[in-house]
């Protein structure tokens, strides 16, 4: 499927994934809900979700040229059979991050944060898709999706510390941290 | 209205807009109409409309701090009584644009097309509004917006033709000039 790809994520009571935890780290929780449906290509809301998020991941907003190639070459597809876990930490940003000019996002997500270079430290390990919800009117601006063996729980916190505790994340106004197991 | 703001344009025999002209320069042409209409806000399909166009403005995509701070200083607003012409040109760039990085795109944008520069030469006589569509899954990617007054048709003119020379537009793919008079 060529990018701009759609994607739905919905929970409730069936799924492809059984919700492990829910974790609030800033701004309003989501409804708690068992089980997550992941819909590619599609926009849409199930009749029984609890909620639906929607996203679109397009090109490449912050990655220059020589990350583009380094990327690619260790990137793993999603899907991986022995990926059994997953996450899904859907994100908004501040307007104080919205009104920033372009060098000026670039420079707190990469030179001051290593936003790219953290992430590329876990790839092949931990396969990741960013889908882009902001301008669709959603609730978030980012769905962020992980998906990892069991074995490397241990680097995914540590991935996860890492930037959570950068200069771009002052800017993180709302974060929901779900845990799933494909089922 | 903060930003995202949601636009939709619909042509039809009604709206506040007479079409005075449709050109095609590149790709599929738009279905003929008389008139144009632009909904701030919403998203939404006119029953008689001939043909909708939905986008949203968000934030900057490639202008950097110092452009930020300059063209804040001489945009003009939207809506001047004496910018009785308008235009409304949709654009849709190739793969190849959207295959390459931020630094990449942002060299031809400016470095070598000047697409900044040369919008702000033309301000504060021609207004501008960029809305983008291509996440929205709609049929362009921009939907370019343009105000002035009636004697500034001739650098209205100028300003299309610096912009289509430029290295950039060898990535457009698809383009209709629908050049419009406010009723």
């Amino acid at each position: 499927m060529p990018p701009p790809v759609r994607v739905t994520f919905s929970s409730g009571d069936a799924g492809a994934y059984r919700i492990e935890s829910m974790r609030t780290l800033a701004g309003d929780p989501l409804a708690q809900a068992t089980h997550l449906g992941v819909s590619e290509g599609v926009w849409q809301t199930h009749d029984n979700a609890v909620w639906s998020l929607r996203g679109v991941s397009g090109h490449v907003r912050y990655v220059e040229r020589a990350e583009k190639q380094r990327l690619a070459a260790v990137t793993p597809p999603l899907g991986r059979p022995e990926a059994t876990l997953a996450a899904l930490i859907p994100i908004r940003k501040n307007e104080a991050w919205w009104n920033l000019a372009q060098d000026e996002r670039r420079a707190i997500l990469e030179a001051q944060s290593q936003h790219i270079a953290i992430g590329m430290r876990y790839l092949p390990a931990i396969a990741r898709r960013l889908s882009h919800s902001r301008e669709l009117g959603e609730p978030f601006d980012f769905l962020t999706w992980f998906e990892y063996a069991p074995e490397h729980t241990g680097h995914f916190e540590e991935l996860l510390q890492t930037l959570r505790a950068s200069a771009e994340w002052t800017f993180v106004d709302r974060e929901v941290d779900i845990r799933l197991r494909r089922l």
